[in-house]
């Protein structure tokens, strides 16, 4: 096991009811800036919840956030922090609100400058405005963990940051707010969940009890996967899902272990680039990433296939029925995998490798054996 | 999966060199009470790594902490922190050393009368000194917890307490400070940490990932264990179960499952009237509990036969073979399992059935199906 250094100090209330809890949690004096997205939570009743846990209290609201959420959008907010006087930001929606109210806490209080270069130049966060979240679709773990992910639409960039000072102070996991859920949100957020797992588990090294742990979140996807996507919304297995999906991205799986981000980083030009949902595009890149990487990680994969898959790792193709279960069940959810699937050529590659190319890239994720040097190749295996 | 209220601030420096950092993790200003147990500190030079990363510091030391802390002995520790006006606890040892500095924390700034009620009324803590840990003995999960077991010597009791104002502010673990551990204590951890993770996944109840990760550290700790106690100490296998003891009771695999923690609760009473090392009563209790929940918890059985003990569930002795399985591995361990094994006979077990009464307990562990009823019995079967 490699060393770590793990702190994650969000306080999680899971369940049933748990919004109501809410403003016994947030400073009373507390002046609130509520974040949400484009209306859903005002349909679901979730906003309803929220506006009643938080009854007497001086509450502002800025809705808007988009998928993918965008630095022009968030900018605005910041500046309605300043204008309101906000104590507190109550992100109530999913990864993208509450990655964007992240990144609105932090350049909030971003004294470094222009707060864009939070993003593109890894300025130093110091700071930033307390914030909390209401989570309503599981799939990124960004409630339970101090990442964020944010594009700037003027040039189509989609860009990533991370500060101890953006944990959220607590997440509320009620399963419930995800019965509304379209069914294509639900596959991407398992798809999510699972890659993300993949990243902090499938590579070259690992650990007996970290690959214990990773290989329990993925096989519980695999079984719940279907039934979620395709079965009425049922409160155990979305409160699992729900669950399952924090636990995939809140730093623990990726203690004393080596991790590969290359899926997300090439799935977020496809996106930037092509507009592609997240998890869209993480089911296009991984088959293509675990193809590449099949030789390099023999021993990784043998022992998926064997763990996540019950293949017998014996077999002579187990590497590559491992990686072709993987990508059929990515469309048992209902989501194509082929770029040609959303008439993406080979335009948009020599693109992508362009953007690779002026920003200087070698490696990918974090491991060799993905670089800018087959990263092209990979893109081409799932046209 | 039931409601849950997660929360765990504990920052974890993990792997070999990590002591050098703690002296930038405590405020510079603050004058540091060092506790520790026997001596077995300053054998192994743990003791020398830890000063010297405070070199400059104002410390004061406080050994003798005992196994299983007595209350007597930490009230002295608690004048001490008055006298010398400390600020900050360092405990450096075991989950014996930690749970007893916890109590010293609390204790020194318990308002509320004698603070032995903390331990025999549940008293409300609502403060403590603050406190961080350098772990020496994988076992108790204490370093990443808010749990502390203290004995009181004068009346043989040996109590637990929690409060959130107890969790170490970091908490060391280098696997390099186990190499110097006798076979007995390693064994004993193996145990503990074994039969933290059943307290909290051998009930009734469960969620499918909850249940997997709980089977993936069970699963470990049975491919590790036996080389663990028998080879010479080896980085990566020592790294991996200082992690695992750390994670089977951190509080991540109860988050929304029953727990039953009878096999504690029946085993601190073989320790307080025996004297016998905590593991080996955990080692003699749990085959018993299990037995008798054997048809109240059979789904969950046959589960853990199967997927900890690669049983087929469907073979009509699944259960019985995997409470036997689980006994062997107790012994392999080098631990007998038997009370008769350490000349403890039916007089011991009125002894616990008088206490169980005078207190009024009737279930024993937070479920029904182990109580005042049946504990004589499980006990009987034990000798």
């Amino acid at each position: 096991m490699e060393n770590f250094n793990y702190y994650n100090p969000v306080q999680v209330l899971f369940g049933k009811g748990q919004i109501a809890k809410i403003g016994k949690l947030i400073p009373e004096d507390n002046k609130i800036m509520l974040t949400y997205g484009g209306g859903s939570i005002k349909r679901n009743g979730v906003r309803e919840q929220v506006m009643q846990a938080l009854q007497g209290r001086r509450v502002v609201e800025f809705g808007g956030i988009e998928p993918n959420p965008r630095y022009e959008t968030l900018m605005k907010a910041v500046e309605t922090t300043r204008q309101e006087k906000i104590d507190f930001l109550l992100a109530v929606g999913g990864g993208s609100v509450i990655d964007g109210t992240k990144f609105i806490a932090a350049a909030a209080r971003f004294r470094g400058g222009d707060p864009w270069e939070i993003l593109s130049r890894e300025a130093r966060v110091d700071d930033a405005l307390p914030l909390a979240a209401v989570l309503t679709l599981p799939a990124t773990g960004t409630e339970m963990n101090s990442n964020s992910v944010i594009t700037r639409e003027s040039t189509r960039e989609k860009l990533a940051f991370s500060s101890r000072h953006v944990f959220p102070r607590f997440s509320v996991l009620d399963p419930e707010t995800t019965y509304s859920l379209p069914r294509r949100q639900v596959a991407n957020g398992v798809i999510d969940a699972f890659v993300h797992v993949m990243e902090q588990y499938y590579t070259p090294g690992g650990d007996p009890v970290q690959d214990r742990l990773a290989e329990g979140i993925l096989r519980t996807l695999v079984e719940l996967g279907p039934a979620l996507v395709n079965d009425p919304p049922e409160y155990h297995s979305r409160a699992t899902f729900t669950w399952t999906a924090t636990l995939a991205l809140n730093g623990l799986i990726a203690c004393g272990v080596p991790q590969d981000w290359s899926t997300h980083h090439i799935g977020h030009e496809l996106t930037a680039l092509r507009g592609l949902d997240h998890g869209v595009t993480l089911a296009i890149v991984l088959p293509g990433v675990m193809q590449a990487t099949a030789e390099s990680r023999r021993r990784k994969l043998l022992q998926y296939a064997g763990r996540v898959w019950n293949i017998d790792p014996a077999r002579p193709d187990a590497g590559a029925l491992a990686i072709a279960r993987t990508e059929a069940f990515f469309q048992e959810l209902g989501v194509a995998t082929r770029l040609s699937d959303y008439s993406i050529g080979a335009e948009t590659i020599d693109l992508i490798m362009e953007r690779f190319r002026e920003r200087g890239y070698a490696q990918l994720g974090g491991i060799d054996d993905v670089n800018t040097g087959n990263a092209r190749e990979i893109l081409l295996s799932r046209l």
